[in-house]
């Protein structure tokens, strides 16, 4: 039995709601159970130095958490002057998963910014901003559509992602702080619509893993990706 | 008339929802119009080090605005890593009005410290956060007597904060960010549930203004001030 | 009685020594009693990036103290590698102030950066450098004008800046140090030689202050702006 | 056929120089190929802050490029006056699975820091310096053991750590940089000495991955880890 | 002939002005002609933590330069966030000439700390430095031996710097800005009353420099620091 | 006797290996006795923004030690996020010694930076890395003649650079860590094949230098370059 009373199969329960603020191009606030993360896409024309005169776009990710998201207080990174360890780790791999949603030479030379925002945090806060930002992206790219910005679309399908772990020596799916801090195994997983990985990040907090757990752990991924899948879908129709 | 229909006097429709959030000891969504503020109030032990062995606690605050709260996105300080000089200046007007609702000898060497984070900006944030983050504190005050990490109410009384300004000559409460944008004269007034003033800031962006511009935006804000605390109250309640 | 023995709407005696260095276009020594601050306006052919193409100057501030212009020694900032709170929210203010007196249209696409160094501080030391960096910019653009860089005039009237605040319960002017470390309010004012206010910066260090507290320090403020700008023209003659 | 000429599962040749310089309690240069990175375990006594009076140890890593290594120079993180995101990353990784080597208990207070440091860089640093720096640790663990630092052995076993990917849709091992860089898949893999995993990482950089192709590269992993085992255990012997 | 109408071993006016500010231990005004340096002297108890309880105090220095003390406007280095690699050696010049002067022992754990700010460049700012700085460190060191915060004297004996070049092919004493500038050679020299050297920097700007050339200019600089230590003398009476 | 038992003007077993890793333009290995440097040439076209357009070329340097080049470990300086003053200094003598070697005019446009890191340091690290850098430019100059990236030879000129210092009353030449850390003075001196002086910076660390222990300081340095000429010559061959 899981501390939150769910299966082991069980994610918690996930809203996305698109326009949740106004200015950006796409606003999207994910809810995982009571991680809550604000996902904005903003775009700007131009991209950064490296890309100039490629005729292709760019696609990056910031992240951050708000100082009292989480049960104490952390230092707030703007104060302290340099961003944690942690936070680079996150940022980078919201960047690549969603740049593997997107076909960078369609988008022309324009740059999106996804800016993830943990409001609360509870576990599982990297799965949610990757499975919100998607739709945020989309928002945007519908947005630069409409403005004529992008000929064709550059969209090349949705992304989603979960943790899966290893608690008490269960594989389980999405899991919360309460199982996250206590987990032998902690996996995040990226994954297109058509079913394949697009990251694959296991770390063995405690005990070193099997091939079998690491099996195991996939499957529930993909099974549960698949309905974050449909909750994505459905909140962008 | 002005851009949103509003008379000069009239404040933006103003909203305060507690326990927004559920790590905190306090924790405030403050909104005045579209202006979105998150006011956590957090609770330690110890004090700063200037403060060590003084028998006494301390107040402090941090501002922080999403990069997309704003018409177009800023950029992220802590990937600047440094805050900008607007942020440092409000962030210490926050924290010495909070200062002033607290007697800090009866906080004890205690410490609590307001993050207001701006979800959406539309003018008026720093007030915003003031009147926001007093609610905040009062929860963390009441927190603390709960555990008894206090003897007596360290709560002088509230205070609240409003911008206001002069707009195509007419002195008018509560600016928006289109008439922010265009004001002549803008001032934020701190005040205390007594009617007295804990800060005046006055700054001419264009006209210099007279002495008696200057009285009726003061009369101005004694007035909404008062509207303030009533919600204030209200929430509280 | 004030510590000084002076009254209360007296201010500290005033000196104001230009071409105080060799090297700045405009060059001044301003002395509050104890108080001295070296403010250079310099002069460069350009403007920061964010005003390139718009046909206008701009006008900046830097504020700093040298590690010992005060009691006892402070961490210089540059080894610290960071500008304190207070540095910032002081060069800002004194930044607007300035702008304030100069067209910035007729200043063409040029700047003027103005420095305020500490060189020994007994109070006031911001509203010294206010009324003492106004003549150094008098300087420069005349400088600018003597080599054609200005078709008109930039200056649209001189600004000065005086501190009051109320010290044992009575308003007084210009607070040195021993009075601004035991003010319950402390008040800055900048005005033109119009007598209507540029910035109006109150706070209650102690208690809250009155409308009627108000009022009697925006007056002496306004008296004694009048005598620094009759000691900033004589100087300018 | 792979731009070496190696076989899809075959590594490059490594080889683990001990005592490469004299100062560190263990030191070692690890080469696979043209890949060659400096790792030397430094003890210390006493722990970071966080551990104070727990009574248990703490393994950490820092991870560097000299700024040849590289086919361009890339700038000198010491003078930019910040690690890059890659770096945090890759020491972020290097720390984790050094962690899983050790009781951190039966270390007693006392910390060991693992520096690697990138010589030439030819593909592969990351991997490389996991398998060089869990050498380097076992020797700094012997000599704390020498010095009767420690009562018990805290040594749970090798670990080495080898980089697979896909290559024109090739499953293949130890990539070099021509190979990496062209790679649409490219996962790091970690493995005890029982052949379970410490770290996974997999990254899609151009197609995302099937969970076949997931299964081979595993499967490549595990042999080669294997084979870099035996040649730390040659090593040490 | 010199551009300044000095013979080739002659010194610019020299004038030592002691408690040029009022807060500081030791606070001293230094003008080598129109290079003006003030130095203060700031006396705490205490030692920085690598020689706490080592029964010896410390003496360091800190430099800078003001933006406009040159003929253009410097970036503020705190405005920067650090400080350049000029001023990083100029100070740890100063301090290690300073330390030179003072028996550690006799001074008990208190540390002086050096500053000297370059109001007014024009060449030799760093041997003007030194000469200032060993005033106001005696300055100092009497005020700590009036407060009986040291038994004995710390003060080993004055020292003092001149620069020293070579213009035009002819080795000439204490170079300005206009001969430092276009100088083939350029050092700078410490030394004690005794006659002795504390440190020797020569630096070839455009041509190497000879054994010849270095022994014409070690004799100068001999010779000058005698002037020098006389006007240190007079001033110290 | 020397702690070594070298004789007193007897330099260490030096060597110099060129080609020591494969990307740099210029990559040689200097050892002198235990002291082992990595000095890499790398070629840029293009120069630093304040000699665009002034027809030459620019040679810069960087100095870095690995963490534990040391007896006990130091702090990473990209981790702690600034170089340490000591770094700062010795890359800057590096780099003016380095310019003198190089006819800027004739390298055109391009720039060259020479980066020496210590990855075992026991004394002289600034001595070896000027010496061994040499080399690396020659082999850098080399390649771009080769690339008819210059049209004229740059290079004025080898440059070699030993440290001398008084141990125990006695000048000794090439100090070992053991030495440099009990010499009463220490004097790095950098010279020409023509047997002129680039740089001569001598401290005293302990006694102050009389003006004959400085001649012989100065001897003993002359001798041991021309050693160190034929090493760079033959390794050059």
């Amino acid at each position: 039995m899981r501390p939150s009373g769910r299966t082991a199969q069980q994610i918690r329960p996930v809203t996305i709601t698109r326009n949740y603020t106004r200015h950006a191009e796409g606003s999207v606030l994910v809810e995982f159970g009571e991680t809550k993360v604000l996902c904005t896409a903003s775009v700007e024309r131009g991209v950064p130095r490296f890309l100039k005169g490629k005729g292709q776009g760019w696609v990056t990710a910031e992240y951050g958490m708000l100082p009292r998201a989480t049960h104490t207080r952390s230092d707030r990174e703007a104060a302290r002057g340099k961003q944690g360890g942690r936070t680079v780790e996150i940022q980078r791999l919201i960047g690549r998963s969603l740049r593997a949603c997107v076909d960078l030479s369609a988008l022309g030379e324009n740059s999106i910014t996804i800016d993830c925002d943990v409001i609360q945090a509870d576990g599982g806060t990297r799965t949610a901003s990757i499975t919100g930002a998607c739709v945020a992206l989309v928002d945007a790219l519908n947005w630069m559509r409409k403005l004529n910005m992008v000929k064709s679309n550059p969209l090349k399908g949705l992304v989603a992602a979960i943790s899966v772990g290893i608690v008490n020596g269960v594989p389980v799916a999405d899991l919360d702080y309460a199982e996250d801090s206590t987990a032998e195994t902690d996996m995040n997983v990226v994954m297109t619509e058509a079913g394949k990985f697009i990251e694959v990040q296991g770390t063995a907090e405690g005990e070193a893993f099997s091939i079998e757990e690491m099996q195991e752990m996939l499957e529930l991924a993909r099974h549960s990706i698949r309905e974050l899948m449909d909750i994505q879908k459905a909140a962008l129709n």
